[in-house]
């Protein structure tokens, strides 16, 4: 699919955060999802940890800052997503980034366990692209445009198994 | 929060699904919350294995029908909210319920590590009533009274703390 | 063993599926288990989730072109066996994949939790091979030629124990 | 699906084997799935553990009493589908069995993972009713008549998830 | 050990929060701990996720309020603790609840596997009282009469495995 | 098997030790395995982490006191088997015991996981009966009469499950 | 931060022990936490498993060394924590050290579920450089200067994510 | 210490078997803690999948053969352990041995969660090191000479900690 520029005016759709700098290899998959359907996007550094304050802050202004869904990604004893939830109407798309142990599944299960009332969107650890695309999917509800090029998008998959079945062959 | 009465007319908001009616128990928080914020929506067993083609149906029709949101809860191998996902673009918010054994890490693993490009919004397992709550914060991003209500909610959560405050002692 | 050339007319007698291309490399050792014994194969990529209408077409075909199994690996929240056994009465033999994380327990448990009424017969984690074998001695039920081929195969597992004990030696 | 009786005459189709008389309240499934087929089977305790010799021997005449697979239930280090997966060219299909601790995750890597050539077809925990039905598919190869069965067997679970929603209504 | 009655004046020497109400169950040992040595407390529901302003303020006051050390009890994505952690120079002692799945292992990752330079004291699931013991501990470090405690608490529980040894015999 | 008494005079062949007084109605399947065998023992609470120094003398004169193997039980973080093992060339039998929470793996990881020098012969959660007749075994090799005491009772397994087949029948 | 020299008189305030030589790659960083904050510590190889008799007279006489607090690491069945903890009574810290197989989460559980009265204060697999803040946080209470330099280090932690804010860009 | 040659006249104490070459690598170092003690033995390839009836053939002559413990290693689904315990009176030693997936904890359940009456001593995931010095310390009951070397291998062991201790220096 070719990628459309988002339009330069207006506030940015979707905020990409994550705890560490380390976390871009993983988070930016997210950015490329949302580029492919040219989707605006905030993207920051926001640690639950080190800079509890700026999140306190990013979180309670992230409506009137005008975005429609937030992307947190974070590893291990993963707080920012579920903090960000607790702290905006907003829905918030947590992403689980693995770390050196525990392959992420300790971060998906600080994502993903949230108490009643507080939920979090959780996607596979280290899927940041199906945070991007589901951030569109939400996006695809007020606006008939991503909405169609999602379905275009659905159909280029079809037509990616079928190239891989021209080629495919066993080497055994 | 006082239950508003969803408004008969027009379409239903948001389409809840399982896979069997013995989920309903789970189910049906996810029914509660959207009652507390008077949301209208469909429920409906549709099982991924035992009725696929009716699984099929359901999710290619669901954006005609005018859901903007379709929860799903599975047990197991739970494969209704990644198959409805593959067929919709609408965003699909998975619910895990636990079976008798493995406390339901069987199914929050099938239904969180979903592949590139077919997301699901994976909640808490058995917390079918964040499954409502998400789904509602998707819906304030185009109805502003929805929002206003969710903020009420985050604010009455506050005072529910207040009160347990005033009751809370030990007793050792 | 001798490779026997499948002969080349009639229909396949096992279809081997895989969800993704990249599959192939595990894929690789069923196919070639099943050319061991010169049973004919039919080899393809079926996604549930990006080709969800191809996969159902293939599964509900499957008894009529013939097939007496259908082996199906998948990695991740892995569908794919399991959506096939739902629309098939053939004996579906599902492989785990694994990924980048968890070791393929995510495929595990998401192929082998299957419900009541649509078994998956599942073989080990990355483990294709069993898989051909499986099919294998299924198909033996009905032809005493693979039978035979079979009762060799055993004989070969036992003469390769002998063989490693000839020139086993410790090393410190 | 009513009952058929198993015809008297000839060699039982299915062996059904459990490790203890206490595994029968689980076994008992698969039992109750060849009976819906009106699949003749013969039913035993053996025990790999504490019955090796009678294990080795049942195994080694299973093909030649006339079964078509075998189903054997374990649990713990269950060793009584691999092992006799090790001395027969039929099918065996295992069925993990929880016990007091580790909610038969135990036994569902005893049994499914398997080394290279001795494959078993592991069912889910405690899911012996779909080593029923995967033994019922196996023979459905070679007997229209139980091919027949299974697709009716299909049907009538679609009726029972529309009966299921002609009940089904939230409590909430 | 008799309990010591805390003096009632000065600051609180170690402040117990809990997420929610129904925590006290578990947290109420930590209480009891603290009163075997006659050390004053304080104890408040604070939930990071419901009331997260309230959580900063009190993490941000603590040290001026007094206390030497915060022991927090939080189940599933148990984030107070760490949340705390990130906004205070006091120690912080985690007690991870179990909650009806899982068993306390969510809660133990999202508490212990905290990031470089915000560290969670955690102590085992739902054992609050080690997390009184740990807090005792540290008081010692300037308060030789706690310091004393100790060491007959230490000689106590030889004595109590002295007069197990009394009564012990099989049963068999 | 009709028990022996065991002889009263010399020292007793086998030590149990435990942590606490409520390990025993695990521990007492060891006892139970010995009686069967008349095989002399001791039994004893000894916690490694609230009687350290008891533990040490009591690991330290265990060869001296005479005893062939030590059975140790323990749960949660299960020092004791391994602590004996570190002080004693005699073989330790660990018997890994189960909690509330995590069902003993983490007593079997504690256990099991022993670092190069310092083994531990462990046993399956909760099966002290297994630690007496490892014991057994170990006896044997030093007493014919227990070695054939050990021949007749798996001779007597055999027999259990004859009975059992005599008895089996399914209750669908 | 700049790192401070230790004052060279008195008392060692923290020893960092390790069962093996091989564990400095990890305990190196509690070296340099405590190196940040100018704390000096007493650095020793001790073995519960190799030296158990060194470890009780290391842990015995701690107090009276003047330590503050202890931070032990080891990995697989890792005792070391524990057994110091059952010795003394200064807090100890515990750091879980992963080794080639499990990922640390046998350490982890033998560290941190520790039974009722014996606490170990645990920190994230690996994570020495927490175990040195904790400690010094717990020195912290007694000694106003260190507490100055914990907040000085939490307001760099602020400037760092700042800085990663100013070249952070998406490579998609 | 110095290897001693195992007298060659008389029967092998100690066998060594294992489910194939390739785990030999694992294996080799219980032959090296055995010629550490100067024991012989006798080195095998038995598979209990690959060649049932040798195994069983092995287990069922093994006391005959003058051996008083046999150490088995095996990976995944490890039955061989498992199985000669339940073939013969000897104590059997097993060895969890690591796969290319689930770091063997699948071999761990398989080989220790064996059922009541039929033990294996279970030893840590690939330290085959550990087997071997069980197998000694069983030797040691009965061969006083092996008992002194036991002692003395303690004794070497707080000798390396002492030269750890010699050169053991921060790096930070």
């Amino acid at each position: 699919m070719k990628k459309t520029k988002p339009t330069s005016s207006g506030p940015k759709r979707i905020a990409i955060v994550m705890g560490s700098e380390s976390d871009l290899k993983v988070m930016n998959d997210a950015v490329g999802a949302l580029k492919e359907f040219g989707i605006s996007f905030h993207l920051e550094v926001v640690s639950a940890h080190r800079t509890p304050k700026k999140m306190y802050e990013f979180a309670l202004s992230a409506v009137e800052n005008g975005y429609q869904a937030i992307i947190a990604g974070a590893g291990g004893a993963a707080h920012l997503p579920g903090m960000i939830a607790s702290l905006t109407t907003l829905p918030v798309i947590g992403v689980p980034i693995s770390q050196k142990n525990l392959q992420g599944m300790d971060s998906l299960l600080s994502i993903v366990q949230m108490p009643k009332g507080v939920p979090v969107a959780t996607v596979a650890i280290d899927n940041a692209y199906n945070a991007g695309i589901l951030a569109v999917s939400i996006l695809a509800n007020s606006d008939s445009s991503v909405r169609s090029k999602l379905e275009k998008f659905k159909t280029l998959q079809i037509e990616r198994v079928a190239e891989m079945n021209k080629k495919i062959k066993p080497t055994k």
